[in-house]
């Protein structure tokens, strides 16, 4: 996702002074393809840019390279983070900025790789309004739509609830899907039938067919779906409400993650829903 | 629903005979209103029409209707039943119209009471496609879509579908939406940046902003949706299928009747996911 945002900014003529990843190997190639260098640590990113834009994979990421080096003579540099992370990190991450004279804003993104090579990602942003007119040029090159939230930790929640919404309506259409070719119904008939009644939703148009196909390259992991129902099933446990919708999605993901498919795009949750396509029972 | 009907049929002209009610003074109010009569029993329905369109509320009140005189000389009258009940029910009715000399059909609704009193039903039929064929012209007063899905039994196998996706769907907003509030989260915001994201729906378009505001004024209840969704849950059981999503579902439907709140509208499920609604604990 990192370095599709850079070849974005890249084909928009933005300056790009340095890449990092924790593979060596895939931000030297990322540099060579964008004519830039590849940073050998993250205290080098930081003296290498003005602003900063990090994409990790989860809260102990995100800790890491917080913690882990990036903070390093930050002085008047911009965070810009768009991960999906727990808000309290997103919180903790603005402190530590603050501390140093830095300054953080979260910017989650509710659309994939695709939006981000097209530069029309959906960006929510949470951190202190000044912040965000400040990170605003360079987020309008990644962004169709830009989204003032709140304060730091709020966009975050905004999107830990649409994926939790997402991820339960997958879940749901699976079933659907899954019971209906168990019925011996032309599925495609199904979804038509879907999408003109009270089941239609965004991932009947984004996973159906994927579903029916069984086509489930990555654009958006279980395992990341996993994750980010689990965030979300956290805020809900700290507001003392029960989710059990949240809760059965995030147990299907988790289940695909332990058959070994956490890796296959969020579609893949049709694995466990449609007969004989996955071997252990549920 | 079905006076719905009648009132639109009566709007287009379709001549009509006679109308019935378990409740004999709903069916006197409707007859006046339509300027028919109100049949005194099930065989004088028959007696009265060549078609004969029935809408009840379940398996038992389909089986009760057509053990009750419905098929007394019922010889060519043509059955038309919109209720959402088992497809095993709509197979038994269309043996018992077959032994009869009668014909069935079913037509079922993917739609609510505005689109009937409209004429804009979403009808989706199963049954012997010549009977679809006479059934039509009937239909198309009362559908602006019919949709041919197959054999007996298979429409109601589609509906049931539809109804348990939808309700699913519903179910996970009301979360989403709950979670939102209990976070201190502006939810036609919120409502706005799931219509735009991967959290979009029908549900969210037809739900969302009375579950905000309570407003659960019954256009499909929760007790419907309870037994919709028992119905998809049946036939997954003799598929050997585990849906938890729909599980979980009819759960939380199941609970909103149990705290006698079933005849609100099926966005009352919100009722359940916000913080202080309602005072039973989950």
């Amino acid at each position: 996702m990192g370095a599709n945002m850079a070849r974005r900014l890249y084909e928009c003529g933005q300056p790009i002074t340095a890449v990092f990843d924790v593979d060596p190997a895939a931000a030297q190639h990322l540099a060579a393809e964008i004519h830039t260098t590849a940073a050998p640590d993250l205290k080098a990113v930081t003296a290498a840019a003005d602003v900063i834009i990090t994409v990790v994979s989860d809260d102990r990421a995100m800790k890491r390279i917080y913690n882990g080096g990036l903070l390093t003579r930050a002085r008047g540099r911009l965070f810009i983070n768009c991960a999906t992370v727990t808000p309290a990190v997103h919180r903790w991450v603005e402190q530590k900025c603050d501390a140093k004279g830095a300054s953080s804003l979260e910017a989650c993104m509710a659309s994939s790789i695709t939006q981000a090579r097209q530069g029309s990602l959906y960006l929510m942003c949470g951190g202190k309004p000044e912040v965000f007119e400040r990170a605003k040029p360079i987020l309008e090159k990644l962004g169709s739509a830009l989204r003032y939230i709140g304060p730091a930790g709020k966009a975050a929640e905004v999107k830990a609830l649409v994926n939790m919404v997402m991820n339960a309506n997958t879940a749901a259409l699976a079933e659907g899907l899954g019971l209906g070719a168990a019925l011996g119904l032309d599925l495609t008939m199904l979804r038509e039938v879907f999408s003109q009644t009270g089941a239609r939703s965004g991932v009947l148009q984004t996973d159906g067919e994927d579903m029916q196909n069984r086509e489930h390259s990555c654009y958006f992991s279980a395992a990341h779906a996993a994750k980010d129902s689990g965030i979300a099933l956290k805020l809900a446990k700290e507001q003392g409400l029960h989710l059990p919708l949240a809760a059965a999605t995030k147990k299907q993901y988790d289940r695909l993650i332990k058959e070994g498919l956490g890796e296959l795009d969020k579609s893949g949750i049709a694995e466990l829903t449609f007969k004989g396509r996955h071997a252990t029972p549920g």
